[in-house]
């Protein structure tokens, strides 16, 4: 087992948060994980786990709305602010105990809590974002104003934390040369207009049709991590797999990974020895009947355990 | 946009057309689109679009079967050539005022008066024809007498069109070595002697399956467009799609294009820049349930937007 | 069709058998895929057929147990060995007479008997088994003690056959070497330990993501048949297949091959003209509704006529 890491402690992070868009549910997926027994999968993987406990996040519905109104049409600012300071914290401080970060969200705003508490510890990290979406709109480009499709921009600073009030604590590490995207199939137009005016590097499902999934991965680590010398955080959005394989998340979109596909992103990733960091964002349990739901929570399980070295062979 | 092609007009043709085939309902595919907004969408790409209107031709049930016998065993040649006529004039009218023909079936009968009608005004045109089967079939070798089996062999002259009556006005200036095939698996043995006998080149879908459909494209390209100088017609016969995610079609065949694939296809062919024309056929909105109509015509609008230069990123 | 095998006999050989595992119905296969008309399509691509006829063997549950106690914790030993030397030597003679030996399954412990009869005549051949299993475990590692897991290390000589009681018969002649695995994604812990030691080859469907099936099936037979001049045994468990796709048998596994690379093998196989011996194995019609116990017999059909020279082209 060359290329893989030596076997270390995972904290497990459950971050019970929906506030980042508009569809309950998403917030029940950490405790939904533990019952299908995600801690002793990884555990039969051979790690440690140091379990963080799920954090739960009063939703913008019950608090009172009146205590953080829209900033512009950004809704649940300060919300969705002291839900990510919080899991910052967790995720910063197990960083620098030298573990695996794993969050189980909750929506991907929370990826502004984990890929930046892990980047303020563990400098020279890159990310590798998997999604159906680019999640960088700012508070000028977003049309809905949900904040789950805001993360990158703020992690990279585009769009600036003191301009939204909740965010004043963050402070960006990382650059737009520090992570890429794979399976981008919906964006919006502003979204576009920032991947190119910075020269990111997106993996489109168009360039996963072109290339295969063995290539595009080769080529997304290429380019955040040439010489295999860099930590990976690998933030996975489920939807963007396909709908058909992972029905239950909020922001569903046809022509997405396959099965295969997904898995072997995280297999991939793990052989690199370099994954110190892995989000399971977007499985909610409130859409879907009951064999959806099933069937995206087994997924959810099972990213996670290829990505920490479950392989076929 | 150094590689695309600068925004022109499109002219839209629907193709109100049954004959070619024995299954009722494609002929109202032209309104179905219309009315998922393919017009806006279009439009919403930065395209003047020219609306040449729905034509309609009486189905020949309807029509006086003894006024339109049958040519051997071929069925209904004088409804089919009369209609092609008519699309044909349409369509050669277009391409002279320098638009992008775009035409929705309607059978692929019609594929004779949509490709030819382009050829006989814009030399030097090339066609890249999407579909399950070749459609290449002789007065000889048709073992159903369809037409829609046989716009291909006239086309390039295979089957002279003065044998087949209401044919008779047909020119054809295209040859074997101008078009390129791919998606087929289902092909009728004397059609395989044919393209065997021509070195036709077709790409099967164990040549999807074993280049992948990257290469496959950029194969067909470099077979009838060495040079990416010559424009290119692109005929869309939906049944190349696997009918798990485009079921309403007459000539469902197991183990097609997947959604993804079928897709790359047109948001390659757009990026040469050298997309003149384009054919969605074969779209029924008569079969299957209402789910499955309501996703064929979306891949319908899906594809022509691909075509036309939407893109993911 | 320089590349192509000269058609000969093939000798279409029934096992209806299922005492390798524990679920009824595998052995009815061979007559669903006559009644599917299996044996006319064979002729139609231009073999001979001998026909060896459906050979019955008493299920398990319906033998006086006390006959066939269990070995260790290996169940029915004596009833598969049994079924096993009928099996062989149909094969073995068949393979004198020079004829492809086609078994229809039936479970996949038959496989001892189809490529070890064919192997005993036919010095130099060569194997590929396509499972999502490696059916290689030994009386010490099974776990369930069902054979149909077991017949590969039995082939090999990795587990004695002198140490089963029922295999005393057998005497292995390949050796690791000479087969190679497609599709595997579900092997118990000791089945990796011997694929490891013996640096045997497999190619899970993490390698048919990472290379695509064209390059995969190519690798395959770079190893086990470098110079494309050894006789081939194709096994095909129609298990390596996705479920969606084959759900009638009775180990399905999430993440299998599609429709077309299960076709694309057979056919690349074909391709190589040294195809000599094919199983199909593990079809169950007892197994699912009635959609898709006809779609998985209609595979196993297809599948065969694929290997023995059935094109799209
Ligand atoms: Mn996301
Ligand atoms: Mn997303
Ligand atoms: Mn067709
Ligand atoms: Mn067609
Ligand atoms: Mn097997
Ligand atoms: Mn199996």
């Amino acid at each position: 087992m060359s290329a893989t890491q030596a076997k270390r402690t995972v904290a497990l992070i459950g971050g019970e948060f929906s506030g980042g868009q508009p569809k309950g549910g998403v917030e029940r997926a950490p405790k939904m994980m533990r019952q299908a027994k995600i801690v002793d999968q990884v555990k039969a993987l051979g790690y440690e786990v140091n379990d963080c406990g799920d954090h739960a996040f009063p939703s913008p519905d019950a608090a009172n709305s009146s205590a953080d109104p829209p900033a512009g049409i950004v809704k649940n600012p300060r919300t969705v602010g002291n839900a990510c300071k919080q899991i910052y914290d967790i995720v910063q401080a197990a960083v620098k105990r030298d573990e695996i970060v794993y969050t189980i969200g909750g929506d991907h705003s929370l990826g502004l809590a984990t890929v930046g508490g892990h980047a303020a510890s563990r400098p020279n990290l890159c990310c590798i974002w998997v999604d159906a979406h680019a999640d960088i709109n700012t508070a000028e480009t977003t049309g809905s104003g949900n904040m789950h499709g805001m993360p990158v921009s703020i992690l990279l600073g585009l769009q600036k934390p003191q301009d939204i009030p909740g965010f004043e604590w963050f402070n960006p590490v990382m650059t737009t040369a520090d992570i890429v995207y794979i399976g981008l199939r919906d964006l919006d137009e502003g979204e576009r207009s920032i991947i190119r005016k910075f020269g990111m590097k997106a993996f489109t499902m168009h360039h996963v049709d072109k290339y295969g999934i063995g290539q595009v991965v080769q080529m997304a680590l290429d380019h955040v991590n040439p010489k295999r010398d860099r930590p990976i955080h690998l933030s996975f959005d489920v939807d963007a797999l396909d709908p058909a394989i992972a029905p239950s998340t909020g922001t569903t979109v046809r022509g997405g990974l396959t099965f295969r596909e997904g898995h072997y992103i995280c297999e991939a990733v793990y052989e690199t020895g370099l994954l110190r960091g892995l989000d399971i964002m977007e499985v909610n349990p409130a859409l879907g009947n009951h064999r959806e739901v099933a069937e995206t929570i087994a997924i959810g399980c099972s990213l996670t355990r290829c990505a920490l070295g479950e392989t076929l062979l």
